[in-house]
């Protein structure tokens, strides 16, 4: 593997001036998150797991009429196990193994709702445009081994868990999909992620389509949640369609390499955030994987059998514009974020963002400009 | 004035370790831009205003079929010149002076398109409520003074203007207005602010209504340009409405403060330029403008007689996820960025949003969900 620095939190670390370093967190980051304390027996139990463990709060001011509504949000971003070769169980297994210990310590740490990252249950295959073996990964959302597993671990931690799977339905078609498991341990319902992309190595559409879904809100005990599923976090829409929905906290579990698209990770799903006034959630795998046959992707680049570095960084988005430090580039981690969700109506109440929108207006243009023969509003200089 | 750092970039200067901090660098601007090297003669005509001049490129693969399409796109931020309490025609003149001086300062870099800030002709009093006497800076968009004087200087230097102003119509309204002058000097049209704030101390809607003049592209010599004026950067439809139309370089001339906006300065702009594989322009104005009588917001804050801090921080985003550095926090400036077009779509054809978009499915949820009584998609537990 390359050279990979840590994350960019800790290059600002050796920013010398204490002042200047400051203006620099608050420049990025926004008003400053303050830090869960965890007992140091919490900290052993991630360490023996080699997690990285981190966490912060997001308050609300107090308001007479409505309780404060703390909910802590769990993000899990991990590397794959065992080598990609070796017997599809096995790897599964490996997997199980790692998002049990994943589970028992966001349990331990007080989480409420926990999502993990995009399609855990496998390598990111989608890279080799092979179905066999990596379709012998895809499970039945309801019925499938890690539903059942997870069901478990909800129930036992009192936990909303999100499970992202490669998803294959009664009629034997694949779907990458967002499982939702209420913390009584029962399957609340699915989300398939609405925008496919073909880009760079990442030739999903050969595996499924785009979902057919919707933008579902799930009600849960701890908040209402939605699940933008990775690149579907490039489309404003997709976001804002989940807000209209209700949704106070979006998920976006994904799986993105650094040469393609580490520069605009920080930015989308914090948009989003700002512009719905609602907590998004960032959470990309870990590490590079290798695949046993080369493959190409009509990009130029000479065959090879490596997808390139998941930088992890996985973070969490305020409505008001703040946000925590990343997780680490490099390793396998838990992000527990304790939000009040109270923030979200403050923070509309302050900007008006919804209210300015004027949504009916774009909803007739939009239908206008997506008609065949649509002529935009173009002006020229006179005479021309 | 409190103590305000000059810039962001320059506190990464200080980062000690060379390979911590070019991957800094790459991790918050992208793939890095070059620099434009003008000749001392222009260093020196920049001294003489005072005025703070970087110049950057973003290049683009060459094309078989299609030569490059390189554009200079300048970016003007400034402080007012005289006190709010001066005769307003002393303050337009000094303003006036200075903006011939940053027109004379881009025709000289070969700018080929400028834009200046929000409201350039007058301080941003917006935040005092009062009419007068602010609303005697407002002129006739095609016939003012600020449009001819502009007129004259886009003909001598062959540079596209665009001049956001406060308009006075010809039924005695008031609205925040951008104005197009071609590069050869003429009225080219104009748009009007689509979206207002009430937030903090931009009482705005108490001096113009929301735009109805749509999102309308221009077609210039240069390229395709359009301007979405301050809070409509907020919006993330109002930036993807301009790209339906067509536009290669969107500009968002601004007024902002930094305890408001600053940590979603570098957001909003440079998300809408990646989701729409355009160019955007975000502009904000400079320093601390202090008004003659106290104001009030409804912010609990106590009254008061000055806006805060506008801190500058012009920048240009590349549809890449790339971006410019930021212009100075603290002092008028301009900023030339060369651009070749061709980048928009190449960006487009790698990553296909658009194509991905599913743009009907979206036209037809918004119309559904802004109709009064939309049941939002929501989930509940079984049972609930």
């Amino acid at each position: 593997m390359a050279f990979e620095v840590e994350s960019l939190r800790k290059i600002l670390e050796s920013i010398p001036d204490d002042n200047e370093r400051e203006e620099a967190y608050r420049i990025l980051y926004g008003k400053k998150c303050g830090e869960i304390a965890f007992p140091e027996s919490i900290h052993e139990l991630a360490k023996k797991s080699s997690f990285e463990l981190k966490g912060y709060i997001f308050t609300a001011a107090p308001e007479e009429l409505r309780p404060p509504r703390i909910t802590r949000i769990g993000a899990f971003q991990n590397q794959i196990v065992l080598p990609t070769w070796d017997p599809i169980s096995k790897q599964k297994d490996a997997l199980f193994k790692k998002m049990t210990e994943a589970c028992h310590l966001a349990g331990a740490c007080g989480v409420n709702i926990l999502c993990l990252q995009e399609a855990w249950t496998m390598p990111f295959a989608f890279c080799t445009r092979e179905r066999l073996p990596w379709t012998e990964f895809a499970e039945n959302a309801e019925t499938g081994a890690s539903t059942l597993m997870l069901r478990e671990l909800a129930l036992k931690h009192n936990m909303v868990i999100i499970s992202p799977i490669l998803e294959r339905d009664d009629r034997e078609v694949i779907w990458n999909t967002a499982v939702v498991i209420s913390n009584k341990g029962q399957y609340i319902g699915k989300h398939r992620k609405n925008h496919i992309p073909r880009t760079g190595d990442f030739n999903e559409s050969t595996y499924y389509m785009e979902g057919d879904t919707g933008h579902p809100v799930f009600e849960t005990e701890f908040g209402k949640i939605a699940i933008n599923i990775c690149y579907g976090r490039h489309h404003p829409l997709n976001w804002l369609m989940f807000g209209l929905n209700g949704a106070e906290i979006v998920f976006n579990p994904s799986a993105t390499v650094g040469s393609l698209s580490e520069p605009i990770w920080p930015i989308e799903a914090r948009n989003a955030a700002i512009a719905s006034s609602y907590f998004a959630v960032a959470i990309n795998r870990v590490g590079t994987e290798t695949f046993p046959n080369e493959f190409t992707s009509g990009d130029g680049k000479k065959a090879h059998s490596d997808f390139g570095h998941f930088y992890g960084s996985s973070y969490v988005a305020g409505p008001d514009g703040s946000r925590t430090p990343g997780l680490s580039r490099t390793k396998d981690g838990l992000l527990v974020t304790e939000v009040d969700l109270n923030l979200n109506r403050q923070t509309k109440d302050k900007w008006l963002f919804q209210m300015t929108g004027r949504y009916p207006m774009y909803a007739a243009k939009l239908t206008e400009a997506t008609k065949p023969g649509y002529q935009p509003e173009v002006i020229k200089e006179d005479g021309k």
